[in-house]
């Protein structure tokens, strides 16, 4: 069975607003092993969106379409499906009734517009919307096409396809199970996983492989789909051990934790504390350490030196060092992890020191030179890096690389 | 005229990928008045494609095809192209120069499969793309219809269509110039901000105004086209003066620039510095700070005191206050003020403590309760707010509304 989906609404075709739904639509429909074959967005008007639907009628036999079934004069999709099916719209008394006791729940005044929301084409079921006023419409055709109605807000829409649809379509969808493994890789770029990973996947037919780039991270999502649910989650259980045996210690995640979340488990196991020294990533490296809940129980605090004032007042760096070697140095990055360390009463320190761009490169030191140092009682690391990109790029990367050297250090 | 936009690639009808260039597209073809009725995605197929490209040169004049113009087998957009049209594809002498050209200028060997790249439907004349080896196609059918086939990567595509497609359209398109103001305005919500901007900009027929909230700030967008240029700038300017009147000091830009240039820019007017004390931002407000290049002239550093402890030993927090009114508190967050302002020696001194969530909360300190307070010498002024959302968002607003409090300072 293949897919369509029509996302409907004129600010869709503006340079301002994405369609974004189909991405959710299609990772669900692919567990169904529905691919979807064309994403269509047209606007209000009636006549596009009649012919967008009475196209893809012609082609496929599942059509999602997602928008314009709100109370306004803008919201024609009813409309639209009546006409192409040719089949009336008719008030629907249990729909009025739900959508009256939603109103009444919240204590708001239904206005007599809304109950264009409760119009049912003859033959069409409705489905209630918990998180809204727009219920969802499942037509099936005589030629058993099926199509599906959403409304359009992300946080409407993903509940009532996952919790009302997606059931019933895996009844009408060929019995195939699905298994996603997801492994997130740091420390390498996208060409040299892919010469490691790619002799090994290709090697498992029937599998769908995906590398994902981005700064500083790889993601390697296996997808495989099978009679059942077991044998789809051995199958690409068997091709994700065998790639991370391949990459070791390269990968911190077998799901979606970030790397500071696996960071902050970490420490946490091992009853450890943490502060940072920021010097170019300015804040960037407590930001992502603090977004974790719960992060007070092993993240300290951070010393921002962004002058080398605050170096030497705060971190405790010898003058004789920022002048001899300059702040973006090895011995600088050091004093400032063990500088902090100190100051903030934690097991480790951790400090990045570097040159963020466009300007302050030099000869010696170009854009991209960053320098982190993880400090802790009688122990110290420091290692130097030659980034490239942005400033946003070398910046983010950067701390993906402290938070890496820290994660290694506790694998130990 | 209008346009249609047809994204092909089988991996934008995946989970992982989404089609981003049409926003550009959208953007640029506004500009000439050139309106886009539809954008559809498919994949690599060269069915799909035929099917596709047919489809929409019966509904509309210009047709922008992105993507599937590389040397691989999946790469099929020429093919397709010379098939609907009934054109055959023919080497191109100039264009393979030009490709060579391009490989030696990076010391490259050129694979022979990249000659696909040089194919050219006859009559079509191929456009050298200065960031990548595919060369962009134009052609214009019997009917005077106009297909514009691009790669797919924004770093080519935008660049290649600003330089070589524009131009050639403006000269096409009903001579309408375009001119667009932008108001980034922070304190208010989209609701609030509607109530007083509706009723002016309905008054003004004829230019198109959108507002776009996120959290902690609001854009309103000002789009006129007219016969000449100085009119279409003069009508957009005659509606935003009129916002910004009514809107006051809540509007902080009349550009792109982001709340930390504007502020960074302030400070640097007044030759004055910052430094930053957080809690539940841990590191947000200075990463912000630090994403604007050249932010070291007035940003002197922060401290990210994520416990009491830090809060004592680094900004000299006052163990009294902490005790008796703990750390999320008016008092607690005038002293990291004060306290960072004297460790950094800044002129300016901001702080933010509160509870982001989701766990911390309590009924006197729910979650979102936040106290900011901005230092200087004699001076001081603390304010409580009570934000909603998840921890992100509270993380963010609570910097928007920190930044805001130093550029209010700033305009007296």
């Amino acid at each position: 069975m293949n897919a369509e989906i029509i996302a409907i609404g004129s600010e869709l075709l503006t340079p301002f607003h994405l369609d974004t739904n189909s991405l959710y639509l299609t990772g669900q429909l692919e567990q169904l092993g529905i691919a979807v074959i064309r994403k269509t967005v047209v606007g209000d008007g009636l006549d596009d969106l009649q012919a967008a639907f009475s196209e893809a009628l012609e082609r496929t036999r599942l059509i999602i379409g997602m928008g314009g079934l709100g109370p306004t004069d803008d919201d024609r999709t009813r409309e639209a499906i009546s006409v192409v099916l040719d089949r009336p719209l008719e008030p629907d008394p249990e729909a009025e009734e739900w959508l009256r006791a939603r109103f009444q729940k919240f204590n708001q005044r239904m206005a007599e517009v809304n109950l264009k929301q409760t119009l049912v084409p003859r033959g069409a079921e409705w489905i209630p919307n918990d998180n809204g006023t727009a219920p969802a419409l499942w037509l099936t055709t005589h030629d058993e096409k099926i199509i599906i109605l959403l409304p359009g807000p992300p946080r409407e829409l993903e509940p009532l396809f996952a919790t009302h649809c997606m059931p019933r379509l895996r009844k009408l969808a060929p019995r195939r199970a699905f298994a996603e493994k997801i492994l997130k890789v740091t420390g390498i770029g996208e060409s040299d996983l892919e010469e490691i990973v790619a002799p090994i996947y290709t090697k498992f037919t029937g599998l769908q492989t995906t590398v994902l780039s981005s700064p500083g991270e790889v993601q390697i999502h296996v997808r495989a789909t099978a009679e059942d649910e077991g044998t789809a989650l051995r199958r690409a259980d068997e091709l994700s051990v065998k790639l991370e045996e391949a990459l070791g210690e390269k990968v911190f995640a077998r799901g979606p934790e970030t790397l500071e979340q696996v960071v902050g488990l970490y420490l946490m196991m091992r009853g450890a504390t943490l502060a940072v020294a920021e010097s170019c990533t300015g804040g960037l490296l407590g930001q992502r350490l603090t977004s974790i809940p719960g992060s007070s129980k092993y993240f300290q605090g951070g010393i921002i030196s962004y002058t080398d004032d605050a170096k030497k007042k705060l971190l405790k760096v010898p003058a004789a060092i920022l002048k001899a070697k300059g702040a973006v140095s090895a011995e600088a990055a050091a004093a400032m992890a063990r500088g902090v360390r100190k100051a903030l009463n934690a097991k480790f320190g951790l400090a990045i020191t570097g040159i963020a761009g466009p300007a302050g490169g030099t000869p010696d030191k170009p854009v991209g030179t960053v320098f982190i140092s993880l400090a802790e009682n009688k122990r110290e690391k420091t290692r130097k890096f030659l980034l490239i990109g942005d400033r946003e790029r070398i910046r983010w990367v950067a701390t993906q690389t402290a938070l890496d050297m820290v994660r290694r250090r506790l694998l130990k």
